[in-house]
């Protein structure tokens, strides 16, 4: 089992200080734009792009950067913003597809201005995120573009495994990897590559990141089951969406007969009242448990990534970055 | 007024041959996608890409790149492509946004897939162009990102002037340069630059697309109140979506009294037994002869402007696509 050490004071500064960083740059941007006559679509897509959110693709881009060797953090800025700027731009067109009405406990974009204009403002937000993209290498320019086109790639699979029982864990590991951890991978693997990192460190630090996607995306999993009103998350979201993540899929494989027909059929059917029937299915089944054993085991690979890296303030923070991925609450 | 010349047999052939090559370069382009595993939204959004158009971008690009000097077709054709693909991808939302049953006589893709899949599409296509931009200069993916960013602003802006009768020529102007004729220049000015063009050629050129394309969007109004059910393009479609477009913001202006409260009271019911009711009202504000006489008036600016380049092949085929938007019919 893998063991990080608890947060330091200065690492814990550092990690404020940076968030805070990326929170004034993308409010920079966003201004920069308004004067310049963006008006309403710059409005609120800031809005929604500074509305919250952990900074997790900026952090990690900044700190593999400086792991790989960089020094000047202006130089991979544009690129942790971009990450940030496009995972927000797919978040509102997501929030569309699955008429959610909340996002971080607040009204979502199209639920207060229609969703014409979401839609454009979630595509203001791309070009935005990916003009930001345009100072660096072909070669990264390439990883971004591979990385936004596999999460398209990927959401179609999703939208076709809505429901479908017999989704497998490779369709499922399929799907995650181009959603939610080859963005994860492609922040990681493209600010190594502007450090000035070798091919073999700066694919170490891709993989990286795409172990620590999917260990994120499984707790994501892991959360929507557990819930947290405080947080904006109704528990069970993903399952009245028809969403098939790996405690379903887990569940599915391993129940049979009259239990695996009984849990069919609430996944058909769910609705909160079904919420204590499920879980007991799922337990049956040592479902979460093992969901948060996969997850574990996917911490660990992407820790393991980081022994090729000499210790130093960036290693550790992205080691406590892994570990927020395990205790995180939303 | 200007005159342009008959097109030529060797012109024509021409035309017709770089227009094929682009064909094939999308095609191609989509076949190497889902080669490498895109699957079905590489084949959706490709299915669309080639399911007709003009290619007027791309050939505006390549024939803008050539007469600035440049000899390397090559050089210019993911340019030529990014723009188109970009096109397409606004078009799919657009689409989505005007709740539109068919595009070019087709059923559209979101009345056949349905919109979260439709709005992905869009984002695929968004995100393929935009990375085919990853090769030229940073000077250049900032002219593609501003001109991108000022789409969303201008639909935006659209948005808010459905059915606002009192939208003036300026406001029609501000949004028509931006959705429309905005990256008509950016693709012209983008190309000339990666020729190596002066500053003053590649802006000269940037003016070209922006005339032009100011000339296009006002013939787009005009063939709106003309329709054209061959084209799959039914009459009025702008009037029923409550589009201000400049004949009816003209007649507006112009009408008085009962008359104008008559037109007021068409627009915000309208339904085609109204058409010939609109159609005199118009006629009373010679507003069609109008937006005709500005149409030409932009073309010929956007013509002015290539006196300053020598006599050309690729001049003369830009002149062609300057007399093409003042005769085609969809």
């Amino acid at each position: 089992m893998y063991t990080v050490q608890a947060i330091s004071e200065a690492q814990l500064l550092r990690l404020e200080d940076l968030r805070e960083k990326v929170n004034v740059a993308l409010r920079t941007l966003i201004q920069r734009e308004v004067n310049k006559g963006a008006g309403e679509v710059a409005k609120l897509s800031g809005e929604i792009l500074l509305s919250g959110g952990k900074r997790l693709r900026p952090l990690l881009g900044i700190f593999c950067y400086e792991v790989a060797g960089g020094k000047d953090i202006d130089e991979i800025m544009d690129l942790a913003l971009a990450f940030e700027m496009i995972h927000t731009a797919t978040l509102i067109h997501d929030d569309i597809n699955d008429a959610a009405k909340l996002r971080r406990g607040v009204t979502t974009l199209h639920e207060r201005i229609g969703q014409p204009k979401a839609i454009i403002a979630g595509d203001w937000l791309f070009v935005q995120g990916y003009g930001l993209s345009g100072r660096y290498t072909k070669e990264c320019i390439d990883l971004i573009r591979e990385a936004c086109a596999n999460i398209a790639v990927s959401e179609f699979k999703q939208l076709d495994h809505v429901l479908d029982l017999s989704t497998s864990p490779e369709d499922y590991l399929d799907i995650v990897r181009g959603k939610t951890a080859g963005p994860f991978a492609a922040v990681c693997e493209s600010a190594a590559i502007i450090a000035g990192a070798s091919p073999e460190q700066s694919q170490a630090l891709g993989r990286f990141g795409m172990e620590l996607g999917i260990a994120f995306q499984l707790m994501d999993d892991l959360l929507d089951l557990r819930g947290d009103e405080r947080m904006g998350k109704p528990r069970g979201k993903d399952v009245l969406e028809g969403k098939m993540t790996l405690p379903l899929i887990h569940s599915l494989t391993l129940l049979h007969g009259e239990r695996r027909r009984h849990l069919a059929a609430i996944l058909n059917n769910f609705n909160d009242g079904l919420w204590d029937e499920l879980m007991g299915l799922l337990e049956t089944s040592d479902s979460i448990m093992y969901a948060e054993s996969l997850m574990l085991t996917h911490l660990e690979r992407a820790i393991h990534e980081l022994d090729k890296f000499p210790s130093s303030m960036a290693k550790s923070l992205l080691m406590q970055v892994a570990e927020n991925v395990h205790t995180r609450h939303d």
